[in-house]
């Protein structure tokens, strides 16, 4: 394959599965960009944060192999999939790292959930330009098409300009036509009304997650809700430095020391 | 339960479990600030980060009550433990929720991977202010008496001036003697050599987690893993803002519009 190093390599994942429908359109525009390895989940991982199998070991195995392509399933989270990629399937570091396409949102405090950006978040601790692309459509059959280009030029922007120390971007799509793009900030607002009662057979309650969002700035144009609601689709660089500086002064006010 | 208006509730979980040594702890020591309300997972969910359980229902049931404290069990992630409380379990908003003791480290970029962590910046979202409690010792019967001290004044500090809002504090023990605290910020890093291989007996591999971290700035000295290095307890304000403000400008230069 001497391909292989005149090409970038390019490593994607997702949270919806290796047979998910994100992420075979996302495959198919990166192979215009580069060599492509997937590394995905053997099925749903959704919600999955940045969690890691730690009570079980994991395994992984080849579905596919084609010209610049190779495509691998794996059976722990989105952040195990690029662990085992860089430590143990790759041969060289990638130069891009995109996972999704979400069927499914990521904006506003979605990206702590979020298995997809979990994975981004990885690749992004590990020194790799990372992406997430998500839209805002659940549905198994989401028609990616509309939102195609942007995927390949923001990912071939990516690719040529690399991205800043310890940050990674987080790509939503709206539902509709696409107005144009915003770079903005992760939205405040929270979820409300998050579970679902039932009672099963014995009379003993269970709890379905669902719930509402809550935007706690509706206002605000400059945030990846704003951005989405009105057309646009949203990147926000994202960082792995959870450190909020503009507190610490006030907490070495504190009766501690 | 009169003296339910007249002392703050204070919600506790973790991701070591209900059992732990390191809840039980914390649980007698929060007893001392006010009414107790413990849910946590029912078995061990470490390194589960924010997820969340989508594929299948939770359950909580009561495991014990007594004066000033009731205790149940959850069969959910840490982070499905506190959206449980606060929609379903507790009849008014929690003024304080505190995660751990946790058994072991969630300095530096640990931070993304941690249940304990995970629960905290989900009371964070909730508007609630909390705390993250962990020691540099995974053994399940770790000495946590040199910590209690601190603890408790840092919570009561926390009950008594709150915190910034979406700031919640990740907090951490060093080994051994302390020799005070340190506000500081989450150290850059990453975890290397991630996996031990070892293969079954049909011949076909199989990967546990594993891995050393490397600190990729050992000399700063107002980092967490510095403070614990040299035996202080780390405090470090944690947001769950994750945009990378600094680096909008630079992508707004980008051939993206």
């Amino acid at each position: 394959m001497t391909s292989e190093f005149k090409r970038p390599l390019i490593l994607i994942t997702n949270d919806d599965g290796a047979d998910a429908k994100g992420i075979h359109v996302l495959t198919e525009l990166m192979m215009q960009l580069g060599e492509v390895v997937v590394v995905a989940p053997d099925g749903p991982r959704s919600a999955q944060s940045n969690a890691l199998t730690v009570t079980q070991p994991i395994r992984f195995k080849e579905i596919e192999r084609r010209e610049g392509l190779i495509r691998y399933s794996c059976t722990g989270t989105p952040t195990d999939c690029v662990k085992l990629s860089l430590n143990e399937i790759l041969n060289r570091e990638p130069d891009l790292l995109v996972s999704g396409i979400n069927h499914g949102s990521n904006s506003a405090i979605n990206v702590i959930y979020s298995g997809t950006m979990g994975a981004v978040l990885e690749g992004c601790e590990n020194g790799i330009p990372s992406i997430g692309f998500s839209i805002c459509n659940h549905s198994l059959e989401a028609d990616f098409s509309y939102f195609e280009s942007y995927v390949l030029q923001i990912a071939a922007e990516t690719l040529k300009n690399g991205l800043p120390h310890a940050t990674c971007l987080n790509v939503n799509a709206p539902i509709g036509e696409i107005a144009g793009l915003k770079v903005v900030r992760q939205c405040d607002g929270r979820w409300t009304k998050e579970f679902a009662k039932r009672m099963d057979p014995q009379g003993r309650a269970y709890f379905w997650l669902t719930g509402n969002f809550e935007n706690h700035e509706p206002d605000a144009q400059d945030t990846d809700e704003w951005a989405l609601n009105n057309g646009y689709v949203s990147i926000v660089p994202t960082k792995i430095d959870l450190t909020a500086y503009e507190a610490m002064d006030a907490i070495n006010t504190w009766n501690l020391f």
